[in-house]
């Protein structure tokens, strides 16, 4: 922090904060992170809790491949260094982000419980929300959203999980979200209930 | 993007817009590159230009090295390329700040021309406001608020901007910011003034 001289601490001291932030937004912060299988249905559930906060007025972005890996994480592969980088980063993105007094939903598969509980330790404790959108993989191969099972079988896609690279389940994940058993409105509904519960939101 | 079937089309039609959430916040949203010498006010620019959109009700955040270099970026150090991808970085990061529909405020010396055009190529027209902190290196080094150009000069700091690394001016800023020749609230004022008569804010 910069200090030119002492008259300046007590504008430092007058910073505006996370909770000056939460206050004006009328709601806390968090991240809800969603971890799970490709075709598993994170974007799908990302997309339509975003729409639904933002019926409540609540302040919430989206962090997923389109936005990041396009941009900030272009320089990344697909290899588990890449992956753990990738993740790390994404981390600390939403970590701004829940500062900045926004609800962030990461969606990304983020496979190792090692990365993953890597960004949960930066968090301060109730601001990380781990939500496991599980799904069985045969599940996820019948649907291939996008073609990417397919490509895997046939060895044109490498380090792809499920098939040819691990994905390490949540063991205390904070939600679980059984995608192929409910409707989309009602996974919607679980996550709010949760955060209405916890007093994220109102 | 995701599609399980084509009835998901509807869905992601419906998905919260940059122009949603410019509504919701009643504001554009936009960033502010504050670019500058060690020592020339930009970290004091920012937390009052903060301070003062907070007055108002518009959502901002400040991007500087405090909350990045400490984080995100902990594994780059000072060399030219180093510092090239830690621009990059922040300018992705802020971009998806301004696409969450906030105002950022990023406060870094990012001292070459490339790096910071480089930055505002990924933005639409209007949404990168170029402020350069001006301030002549004399009265820089006079303040030295961190005691970095003493260092500097001692060989004790390496590429130090304005020392040992060249500082390139902005050739046509937005904003120009003289912090030797007026006090804070004029240059506060000089931002939000401009914010306004380009309706970024009300």
């Amino acid at each position: 922090m910069m200090k030119i001289n002492s008259t300046n601490v007590t504008w430092h001291n007058a910073k505006v904060t996370k909770t000056d932030r939460q206050k004006l937004n009328n709601h806390k912060s968090c991240v809800l992170w969603l971890t799970g299988l490709s075709g598993a249905g994170k974007s799908t559930l990302a997309i339509e809790v975003e729409r639904e906060l933002y019926k409540y007025g609540v302040r919430s972005y989206v962090l997923d491949g389109d936005n990041v890996r396009h941009g900030l994480n272009k320089d990344l592969g697909f290899s588990p260094d890449d992956r753990k980088e990738n993740i790390r980063r994404i981390g600390e993105v939403a970590k701004l982000f829940v500062d900045s007094g926004l609800v962030v939903i990461a969606s990304f598969i983020s496979p190792y419980k090692a990365d993953r509980d890597l960004v949960r330790s930066i968090y301060p404790d109730g601001d990380f929300i781990e939500v496991y959108v599980k799904c069985l993989i045969d599940i996820c191969e019948q649907r291939d959203p996008k073609g990417l099972y397919k490509m895997a079988r046939a060895g044109k896609l490498k380090d792809f999980t499920g098939i040819s690279a691990p994905y390490e389940e949540p063991i205390e994940p904070e939600l679980v979200i059984n995608s192929a058993n409910q409707d989309i409105n009602s996974s919607v509904e679980q996550v709010i209930t949760y955060l209405k519960q916890h007093k994220y939101i109102e």
